[in-house]
Order: C-alpha cells, then structure tokens, then sequence
C-alpha cells in the first residue's frame, strides 16, 4: 500500500515536470461535469423563455439579452455584444394540399430563401423523381408547369455523412427550375418517418438561375404523393409567404480568462439563432448550454489560457462565421483552437484535434482521461470544427471537433419535434464532461496548434 | 427415414380421428403469410386511395366503396352493406398561442366532441395540475375562469394498460368545468415525445355536467407551458371549430363461407373510420388489411365454419359496436368467436381465448403451431375482443383476443404520424401468420366457445 503510494505520487511529480497540463485536473472536472445540471439548467431556460429564435426575429433579440445575463450570472468577464448586419428570410403562412385524385392536406414547412408563391398560390400536377440524381438526368423538358417533388431518402448514419449526402436535395429547386418546374418540393431530409417537417435553408442559387418556390414536405407526404403518382396525375395546391428583412444580428461574447494573458485564447461556443418550428433544444440550444457550462466548470481549476465562449447570432440563415472573421481580423493570432458543439446532445464519441496535437506529452494523458467516457482519441486531424469557426478557420485557425453521435439528430433537427423533450440529460452531461476535460488540458498545454507543435 | 415415416403418417391418422382441426395445414397458411403481402398492399392501398376517414366525411363513404370492392376482388362471398345512423363529430379550424409571458404557437388538435369556442376564442391563464388526481383533489374554487392543463404523462406498456390508466385525462373537462374553468387542455396520451398532439373522443359528460372546449396539447408544448408557468402567469389563447352532423355511417361485411353451413361463424375485422390527423395506417388500417388478408389465406384450406370478415364504420367517435348488435340480434346465435385487430401493426405476442379452449384436443395444438411466432397461448380466458365487438360480447358471444405489441404503438394514434412510414412490413405478416393459423383451427373445431366446450 505505502510502497504504490509512493510510486504514484512520483508519476504525478514526473508528469508535472514534463508539461503544465494535469490529467487528474482533468479528470476530476470530468467527474465533477457527470453530476452537474448546469448545462440543463441553462437548456430549460434557454427553450423556456425564450422559444424558437430565427435570425432576425424579435425572440434573438431576447435571446441576445438572455446569453449576456446568464455570461454575467456564472461569472464570466468580458462579456459583450458584437452586432453585425442580416438580411433575414421570415416565414409567412404556408399552406398545401392535394387537390386532385381527392382532397388531401399534406404537412409542410417553406425553405429559408424560398421566394412567395402568389398569394392565391399554385396549383399544378406533380412529377416525382425517386432520388436528385434522377431529376439531374432528366432532359430540359420534362417538367414544364410542374410541380417537382424530389422524394430521396436519408441514410441514417453516426456522423454527419448521411446528412451531408441527402442535404444536396434542399438546394435543388434551380434544377427543377431550369426544367420548367413552377416550384419544387423535396422529401424532408430527415430519418425520422413522422410528418414533422424538416426545414432549412436553400444555397443562393448562382446568378442568372430562375429561383422558384420550394418547400419541404413530411417524410409520410412525400411517399405519399409517390405512391398516389404511381396510380395517376396527383395534382397539388401550394401558398407560401415569406419576406426578407434587413436586420441585425449580434454574436455574444465571454470570458473564463486565463492565468497566463499571454498564452492565447481557446474560443468554443453554439449557435443562438435557431429553426421557427422548434424551440432549438438540440439545434443548438444544447451547443450553448454546454460550452457555457464545461467553460465554468474549468473557471475552477484557473486555466492557464483563456477560455471564450461564443454564442453565433446567425448560423441557420448564414452569416455569423463571415462576421465572425470581420470582427476579430486584428486579433486572430490569439486564437489559440476553436471549436463549435453544433450536433444535438448525444454522446460524444471522439475527439480529433489538429495534427500532432495527439503526440504533445502534456496532450496525450487527454486519451485516458476521456477513455471512460467512451470517446476515442481519433487519429484524423480536425479538419472542420463547425459551420460557426469554418471562416476563422479558413483564415488559419486551428480547430477541434468533439464529434456528437448524431444517429438520432436527424428525427428531429430543423422541425417542430426540436425541443427540450429529446434531450437526454444523462447524455447532455457526458457532453459537458468532454469539454472540460479537453478544455482543462488545451488550456494548459503549450503546445501550439498552428504550427503543428513546432 | 422409412420407419419414421409410417410412424409420422400414423400420428397424423389418430390426430384427424381425435378431431376435425389439422395443425399441419395450420402450419403451412402461417408459413403462406409469412411470405404474403396481401396485407401490405391492402393497407398501402387504404392509405394511399383514401386517405383519413372520419365519420361522417365523404371520405368514409369512399372507404366503404373501397371495402366492397376489395372484398369482392379476393372472392369473398355474401359482401354487402349495413348502414346505421350516425351523428358525426367533424373538426373544423383550430389553433392555440401562448400570448403571454411572450408570444409561442402551441400545436393542438381538440378532442371529439368538443364544443366550439367562440369564433374569436377564449382568453385566460392557465393552471397546470401534474395529474388527474391532483385536478380531482383541487377545490372547487380552484379554477374560476382559467384554462385547466392536466400535464399528466403516460406510461409506456407492452398491453393496453399504460393507455387505459392515462386515457381518463382526456374526458375530464367536467371535472375543470364544475371548478370554473373555461377550457380544458389535456397533455396528449401518448408516449411520444414529438409534438404531434394525439387526438380522441371525450366521453359524453353526464346530464346536468357543464360542457367546455377541450383540446390536446403535443407532449413538449405541455411540459413547455408547466415550464412556464413555475416562472409566473402563462395566458393562452383558444379557437377551436368543429360541428356535427346527422349523417349515415356502414358497416361492410364479407364471407368466406364455410364447409358446413351449420357450423357458425367466426367474425373478425377491423374499423374503417379512422381519426383526422393521420391516414389511419394502424388505427385501423392495419386491423382490415391483417384480417382480410388472413380470411383469403383460410380460405384456401376450405375451412369447416364460415369465417365473416367485418369493416367496422365508427369505432373512433363511437356506434358501430352497437349498431352491429342491432343488426344481428336475430342472427346471434349463429356467430360461434367473434375478435378484433385494432392495435396497430406490430408483432402479436399472446392469444387468449375463452374458458377452457386451450384443453380442446383440437385446439389444444395451435400453441405449437404458434410458437415459432414467439406468440404465447395465454391462460387467462379472453374478457375483450376489441371495442367493435364489445356489444355482441356482451349479449353473449365468445370472443379471442391476439395481443399485439403496444409498445410503440402510442407514439403515434389519433396523431398527424399514423401513416404506412410506421408500418413494419415483417411484423404485419406476423400478425396474419397468427391470425391464418388461428382461423384454420377454430374454423376446423367442434369446440363450443359459448359452453366451455361442454
């Protein structure tokens, strides 16, 4: 008992002598992290009070002013505002029906971009293609006055793939225009089979290119309309308003700050902005809540570098990540890392971190810090850290991903279903545990990312 | 191999002398439907022709033709129609909104028959009870002028019991009504989490009883306004529109007739009128096409007793069970077992049938024939049949009941949800394997359900 007594205590003087960075700090933040509710605390406000906060919307407004109290309540520094401008896309009525073979209400949400239909909408037989591949194989003719409807369905996947494969389809309203389509509609893209729509922004299409109405319809409409078009003409009825607004966004902004004012700044955070028909719970309510919750647990053990927490005004419509940039162009050298939650609740199952970071002595003891809590030590290199850091990124910042088991995600995001009933709290705790863990070890670190520890 | 073959002939010669019901062919229809889509395509036909079909809506009158014709196609005999008189509950527009501490559309369905509000709607704050109980245990002053909530949750179960404990919630308006309130929301009973409220009928309030509207809530908007309401006052508007109708309702019926026209009738169904929301896929969709599909399998096997195959044409809003016995009060005695499938479409775990059938040498080998499905033959005598056999039931005709799993089945009734994409084709044809081999047998025994046997 003595003799191994003693031998620990030496392991933890040579550990200390060979880098800053304490993996039992880490580990104990860990545990603390496991029984913690400062995360659901701030999700359960967050969807109590303020609710779905499109961009643009008086409800971000509140939201802004929510993110600045709860920074000040927990004891963050430095906390402040960053306005920035928007032109925010709004949702109207919407509405749509089959009309023809009988009367059927289908369920829908408008794609953020969508122009209006006329007010007393558009009525016009469908044509459907099983996949986008189908509709880009179609010749130029094949749907003048139609309605086309692109019914392709998602792979349900860990990662983000299978999103990232089905997400094209939502874009794709410019293909169907150009093959005379009066508007497009495209199977939600989702996994879940509920009726619940998943909305979401459309690209802007390239210049030149005739924009139609577009709209998401719910899984069981889509294969509907398929399986009543396989029988004959289906003939659909679609209203939908929406309007743009010039408007002004805001990114939030506080500090955990750190021993060392010279040892450069790691810059976390979610997204504020959310989807209207939710009330942003998992996307990306939980982001917030738990990088505000991991930064103030390490806010205990007094981090060498500073820990920021960012809270983007406008991820969903764009924007946030260019303004972003704008904002901190003068001061990007200090970014140490920067990494984004952005993918539900779930459990986290790796973390990647810039090249070489891995092999960092006072990094790699993070491996078995997070081993418990089922997270691999992922060998590929953080190459996107999330959409909100994708342009300080690109400007040379490195970044991490803490990658979130999303197998689920996709039921739910960007629809009436995203709300605080699907987060798991004991999963939302194992987030919190991640970020503390992986932020207590960066932030005493002094290995630098950018340059590959060199 | 010759040996065991004469010695296998053998048992078949002394089974068939010990009765008239034969497991092997048993065996061979279960084998059949394991590999049929009959039900598949009836239902995918169902849902994709018709659509919802609630009582009283052109809809239902379109059901009843599609009925006739279906059972006509697959040769049933005797196929005809019994109309009764039918007074409708019809939804008209409905919607509900937070308006205070901040603006948030709830999302609602109002409860068969529910009065109207007014055509500008109800004003008033809300008071949340956790239960039932807890409304019940408030006194009598409690609510004057308030809307009720009762945000209780239901328990998830395999049988029926999680909804029947829950279910009472959705007819205790009376109970908000004679406290003072002027509206009654109810926390959907339901075991999902998505916002789909799960709609149903209120039990007819007793004489005297005061009478408000009433309406459903989605599982989150529930909890979002218990949520809010632990804040400070939570005020919400109402509108809700409906009205009803004198109209006709039918039931559809069709034989496959039996060898031995005085050996009874076996009846079994399903109901044809579904609830709004959805497309009606498992509530009841699934319990037409798994028994008509079923009865045509049997059919090949030229059973003994005639199997009646029935459309039921108001369970949702009530009247069909009634409207049957009225319809065959002289014909009673000729209907040996009557059972329904109207819980959903997945797997069939148990058969119950009345006091002493399972001891009947010829029934007694339907449990082997059974088991493979992983379908227990139950102990317990069947004391429900189904809600459309209820009447007969009580004017003395045996009934059996297949125990469908429940579990996920009330993630979805009386929701926007109950469409085909919930459907398990693999467990659909599990329940016509039970439903065929179970047929074959009792169609094939000299049993006397009514008696014991005796």
């Amino acid at each position: 008992m003595h003799f191994r007594g003693i031998a620990f205590g030496l392991g933890l003087c040579l550990a200390a002598s060979a880098a800053l960075a304490d993996p039992q700090t880490a580990a104990a933040l860990r545990d603390k992290a496991l029984a913690d509710d400062t995360a659901w605390n701030l999700l359960e406000s967050l969807t109590s009070e303020i609710g779905p906060r499109p961009a643009g919307s008086p409800a971000v407004a509140r939201a802004r002013d929510w993110g600045v109290a709860k920074l000040n309540t927990l004891g963050f520094t430095n906390v402040h505002v960053e306005p920035f401008a928007k032109t925010a896309w709004l949702r109207g009525t919407e509405s749509g029906e089959v009309v023809g073979p009988f009367p059927h209400k289908l369920v829908l949400l408008g794609l953020g971009n969508s122009p209006s239909t006329p007010p007393q909408g558009i009525t016009a037989e469908v044509t459907v293609f099983k996949s986008l591949a189908e509709l880009k194989a179609a010749p130029e003719n094949c749907c003048a006055g139609m309605i086309v409807l692109v019914n392709q369905p998602m792979t349900r996947t860990q990662d983000i793939t299978g999103y990232a494969t089905a997400v094209a389809a939502r874009s794709a309203a410019p293909e169907a225009a150009r093959r005379g389509a009066v508007a497009y509609l495209v199977r939600s893209i989702s996994t879940s089979t509920s009726r619940s729509p998943h909305t979401g922004a459309m690209r802007p299409p390239g210049l030149g290119v005739k924009v139609i109405p577009a709209a998401a319809l719910g899984v069981p409409d889509a294969d509907l309309i398929e399986h009543m078009a396989a029988r004959g003409p289906v003939r659909v009825h679609l209203a939908l308003q929406s309007h743009t607004e010039d408007t002004a966004a805001w990114t939030v902004s506080g500090d955990i700050p750190g021993s060392d004012p010279k040892a450069g700044i790691i810059v976390i955070g979610g997204h504020l902005d959310s989807w209207d028909p939710g009330t942003g719970a998992i996307d990306d309510g939980a982001g917030i809540a738990i990088t505000m919750a991991a930064a103030k647990l390490a806010a205990g053990a007094h981090p060498r570098r500073t820990i920021r927490v960012v809270m983007w005004g406008s991820e969903e419509t764009g924007g946030s990540s260019a303004a972003y940039l704008a904002a901190h162009k003068k001061d990007l050298g200090d970014i140490v890392i920067a990494g984004e939650s952005d993918l539900g609740a779930d459990n986290i199952y790796s973390l990647q971190l810039p090249a070489g970071a891995w092999d960092a002595p006072d990094i790699k003891p993070l491996e078995a810090v997070l081993a418990p809590l089922k997270i691999m030590a992922s060998s590929a290199p953080a190459e996107e850290g999330g959409s909100d850091v994708e342009d300080i990124h690109g400007a040379g910042v490195p970044v991490l991903a803490l990658n979130q088991d999303a197998s689920r995600y996709f039921d739910y995001h960007h629809s009436q279903d995203d709300t605080l009933a699907i987060v798991d709290p004991v999963q939302l705790r194992q987030n919190v545990a991640a970020w503390v863990a992986t932020l207590s070890v960066l932030a005493d670190s002094n290995f630098n990312f950018r340059k590959g520890g060199k």
